[in-house]
């Protein structure tokens, strides 16, 4: 039976919840996967931290170079997050030949060349699994179970923080603020929850799903992003009445001609799409491909042991695999090179504004929109009586440029008060 | 780059597709997985198909050792069906050293250890991930992406043709000839259905998944298998009265004390799972792991491009990795050993029967279901002032047995016409 030394860094949730699995696992594995796999140390400074779950005083290191250096150590685990030290630990563990498996969805966007040829450079392994979607085999899925097709479309809620948040706000229709603050008691938000609720969580995974979706590098920096700060329970109401659910959606699209549009943002979709109903903190992902059509995968996508259990699967594929140890590009300089990104992507759009209840108002608006060629699938007004009234409407698919240029022009009309909100809705 | 020879033993549906998918996207697969594929001869004793299909003249073979005498042939891809001569000519393959990709779920599933010692014997590869559920990649879901998890439950809807039958009584009101009769003519269905809407199809998958997610052989005698044949619109419309939907589901549950339960049945399920909106030839499978959680799959199950997409992306997959060939049991021994097998399984009941309309039935049927604890959770009675009336009720989870029981001593009751239809509710 083959043995394998795991290194932990880190032994906060995920980190934790991976020394959980892999010790109270470890017979499972031995008779299931023929391979031992022991934790041989972990790089912990709250020493107490680790003697709580269980860790021997003589197994806990405090510096990188004493995992690095240790023999015994076959698999480093960097559960750390953030890029600094974490890319300082990893980069030591592969100059040492050590594999690395690593949940750190930032470090691996911003710096997955640089991992990678120097993970090459030692023959060592890298895996990333646990960094997207949380326990849903979503990489392993696109490199080895998609590969036959020419992938045109990846949509997915990917962030369970805003997701929860987003459903306490549809289901019993809190204020964002609200809802945050509950989501931050339950431990589902941070204290500073930016990276979740303004979208960068979800940037810095797509960048990683549509770079392999598309085989090409997708950077972070040609991500479109938007949060959901900004979001009213009044819009939700009013997109539940027309039919419509809100989610936070990262969205992928591959023409297949070069052409490469990602972009993340809060999005209207039909109440009787698939994804409409993935709700509280799971995830869901779907897929087209050219042969096998719409494929779609769902699941808990943060966690102490969904994570850990994304971890311990790569452990153990780097255990019994000795090739494949990059889930990634077969072809680096076909994905290093350039492909256009889309700027101005087309969408149908739900606008509502607030207009004086006069006479007329009606037709001005829809004079501005067909001046720039956007037409109307859905309107309602509402209050009638009031001297304010609010009126929502959604478009036709139409481009992002011409829908800011007629609202700038609605704004400015005399009868209207404000444009309140400007949501995209899926298609 | 590597290069790969292919044969196509059988060009049908899916053969035909796969054929279609290797010549189209050759070009693609040498730019995204640096791997050249050609399919150098097919076994098809048509020959004007294999011409229609555009294969080369000197590339039609008319028997198999034409094939695996071709030392261009490196991978056998088998979508024959049926044992024999499916059987015979995996054998042929794998004793001359040839990987094996196929899509033989009845194949596969009564012959795994003998087709998996005669390629290993050789050295040859073995892979099956079109077998079960057509493009959705479960298999390398469960072998790569679970393997962390005590998989505790496994329940899915694994054919498409009885879940377009269903689908289309369901929503349409049909009767199960009309709904066939369309099946029939739309290709969905097989001119003698019989595998499908008898339910062995579904125990063929069910057999290899179980297998896989429970680390033990699970023998086909050992599934309970009823099919669909019997289910009348009347029952789906009053299931959908109660908040149901009747789907054919494939059930495996492992209590991890060595004991697995493993089925194939029609089953009422809650309008709110998740599995509930899978409709039409889609299928989805549900796992529930001891670490991950909940985890669903979903996509086309059946069809000559999805299941095309499940082959090519086992014969990249063994064209670019030297072991993991049997996406298997790592340990044999112990998936040889015996586990017991529940045969007294516990289930919700919907049980519809028909009464004459006289005082003191419904007290006497309460009765014989009291004295046989079981009890009821709902209960509809219709038709008020009929001579005869329909019953129908739902009964809390109990013992198999003891409803067979009760329900014998009350089709005996003189009040009693008819007991009508017993069908399983979902948990």
């Amino acid at each position: 039976m083959k043995t394998v030394g795991v290194a932990i860094l880190g032994l906060g949730v995920v980190g934790g919840g991976t020394y959980k699995i892999l010790t109270e696992h470890r017979e499972f594995y031995r008779r299931t996967q023929n391979v031992d796999i022991s934790v041989e140390c972990v790089l912990e400074l709250n020493r107490q931290r680790a003697l709580d779950l269980g860790v021997e005083e003589s197994r806990i290191c405090s510096n990188i170079a004493e995992v690095v250096s240790n023999p015994s150590v076959d698999i480093v685990v960097e559960v750390i997050g953030g890029v600094e030290p974490a890319r300082t630990f990893v980069l030591a563990a592969l100059h040492s030949g050590k594999t690395v498996v690593t949940s750190n969805k930032e470090l691996f966007c911003k710096h997955w060349f640089e991992l990678e040829k120097a993970a090459k450079r030692t023959n060592a392994g890298l895996y990333f699994e646990a960094s997207c979607v949380g326990g849903v085999p979503i990489i392993r899925t696109l490199v080895d179970g998609m590969q036959a097709n020419v992938v045109n479309n990846l949509t997915g809620i990917i962030n369970g923080t805003t997701n929860y948040i987003l459903t306490r706000m549809t289901k019993e229709g809190l204020d964002y603020r609200d809802a945050l603050k509950d989501a931050q008691a339950l431990g589902y938000a941070e204290k500073d929850p930016t990276a979740d609720v303004e979208g960068y969580d979800a940037t810095y995974k797509l960048s990683i799903l549509a770079s392999l979706a598309f085989h090409t590098k997708v950077p972070l920096d040609k991500i479109y992003r938007e949060g959901i700060t900004e979001i009213s329970k009044q819009d939700i109401a009013y997109g539940e009445e027309l039919g419509y659910v809100l989610k936070l959606l990262a969205i992928g699209k591959n023409d297949g001609q070069g052409e490469i549009e990602v972009r993340v943002h809060p999005a209207f979709i039909r109440k009787d799409h698939p994804l409409a109903s993935v709700n509280d903190s799971f995830n869901a992902v779907f897929l087209k491909g050219d042969c096998v059509g719409d494929i779609m995968l769902y699941g808990r996508g943060a966690g102490a042991l969904p994570t850990g259990s994304a971890i311990v699967s790569d452990v153990i594929y780097a255990a019994t695999h000795s090739d494949s140890k990059y889930a990634t590009f077969k072809n680096t300089q076909q994905a290093e090179k350039g492909v256009r990104f889309v700027s101005d992507f087309k969408s149908r759009y739900y606008i509502r504004f607030t207009a004086k209840d006069r006479p007329g108002v009606l037709a001005k608006v829809a004079g501005i929109f067909a001046k720039y060629n956007i037409s109307i699938i859905d309107l309602i007004q509402k209050g009638e009586g009031m001297e304010n009234i609010p009126i929502i409407l959604i478009t036709h698919e139409t481009g992002e440029l011409s829908v800011h240029r007629a609202l700038e022009k609605i704004a400015a009309l005399d009868d209207v008060v404000e444009v309140n909100s400007v949501i995209r809705v899926g298609d």
